[in-house]
């Protein structure tokens, strides 16, 4: 039996994110049903029409890893109450050019950590927003928000064990909704 | 082949609205493949969690609509950038008690006539976010948005030849998801 | 010196509700400088625009309300990731007859209590567009999310004195934004 | 007497953006009240929380620009039903560092062209969501959705006279919204 190619991508830049130690413990997790790649976002040019006429590799092979994928896995931080400049960046290049179907009828699933109080649930339904846009099949619960004080070590270690559950769990039921 | 049972909800309460002139041609375009009956919600009391101590008919009524139901078409008018009171009550009393799963799983289809400028495009994205909290399987495209000037008679009865086409290949892809 | 006059709505119709409670309790810390009532939202019909030809007396009353305020706090619950229909319904009645100006200009703060993860930060988001659109004074900052997990008698009575300094808070900043 | 000095940012950094087009034409019609002068935001790195300990010196200077400003006019382009990556990176950078207060109660306006169906609804209403949240004072009528169609030149520039007047009613109650 294949195992499910799924890409995770992290909406964080920074090198200790917590969202990426997140996705970096759901590439553990994905046990052998799963194969799960992290995916690079930070060589992304800022998206400009004009640069479509050479229309930049790194998207392109963005978009490439995106359309092999069974399913995609985004973890978000929430920045002034949306998704970071960075993260929709990527939707923006990775949905062109105009008509691109690259996105569209892939499964996809939401995550966020934070340390603050609403736990990047507006974050999460404005991605959710786009990704209906871009006509993929959307995960609508369970719902992970994860409130990170004291889960992760410096350097964005998942260290909790209760948290790592909750992530099989997600896993589990993201698995059937792709093969639904 | 059996038909496709299809439920469609209004958001509007008032007689001659153009919403539920949209779905009475939407009934009516179902073709061989589907049966489409329109709801009503005009009945339903204003949600009260005290009220669910002896939980009204009428939403038992409804629920079990629904859950018979292979897919859901909601049709919604723009109040003040958001759906009407009315719609979200619908959606409120349908998922109760806590942990009902009445929507869970559920095709849904949106859709949205106004008058005014912004085609009830925040209406149905509020609607959306609430329906995939609610765990249905939400249509991202096509999107319908009508302007409605010039479209209806005085009784709300949809005249517009093209728009009926459209509301066709809106029928024949959610068909498609409705059996994905 | 004339004290502030403060209209309070709250979301939730049932009798025990939280953020019902959470506002009898803004009531008693208004202090020497705000006088601050609780509307009542539970009479007022579903909207139905048919109904204005012979509007509602108990809507008239509210929007009276409203008028003479120097300022509204609502106070909401979060259902299924955004406000209730009841409080939705009160928006779109009082914003009626069609080119009312009911709320245009007026200072307004959004609270919300929750037992349950987000805080009902989605349900004031959307709360706060609609109140953008009605052309009001929205209070940014701060926000107001309440975890009321033992915070509430069985009556709802709030007992957390440290909510209370909080509400202190808020109503003064509110004070100074509605003096702004 | 002294004019209102304004800053206006477009959402969009291809050359001949209708929304940067816009916003020419918006500073030409500024009259005898107002300054208003384009930002540039093409030049702000991807924002990356690492980055920050040696703090980007065109950040700096924006921050400065929209602080001396006595109000901000953003104009943006709709992507994927949100805001651009590039004009979200500029709110998350101007923000920074963490208690940042640069746009705290600083009058903002948001404007957008589009040649598609929504005008732009959807990506303003989530820049208001973040504005509120960023604490500005944002103007909530009138709401400015420009159908582009047959408006502009090929190089962007605003020919519609219609337009023209419909800007300058905009900003004459943004003044009005400043000095309030």
């Amino acid at each position: 039996m294949n195992k499910l190619k799924i890409l995770a991508i992290s909406g964080s830049l920074r090198k200790y994110s917590i969202n990426t130690g997140l996705l970096k413990a759901v590439v553990g997790l994905g046990g052998d049903d799963m194969e799960i790649t992290l995916a690079d976002i930070s060589t992304l040019p800022m998206y400009n029409q004009d640069l479509e006429a050479s229309f930049p590799e790194v998207v392109t092979n963005l978009k490439k890893q995106i359309s092999e994928a069974d399913g995609v896995i985004i973890a978000t931080p929430e920045f002034n109450r949306s998704i970071p400049g960075a993260l929709k960046n990527m939707l923006d290049w990775t949905s062109r050019p105009y008509g691109d179907a690259t996105w569209k009828g892939k499964p996809v699933a939401t995550m966020g950590a934070t340390t603050s109080t609403l736990g990047t649930g507006l974050a999460q339904y404005h991605l959710k927003q786009i990704l209906l846009y871009l006509n993929t099949h959307v995960l609508g619960q369970p719902e992970f928000y994860l409130n990170a004080s004291e889960k992760f070590d410096k350097e964005g270690n998942l260290t909790d064990e209760k948290t790592k559950e909750h992530i099989k769990k997600l896993l589990d039921v993201f698995g059937q909704h792709i093969k639904s």
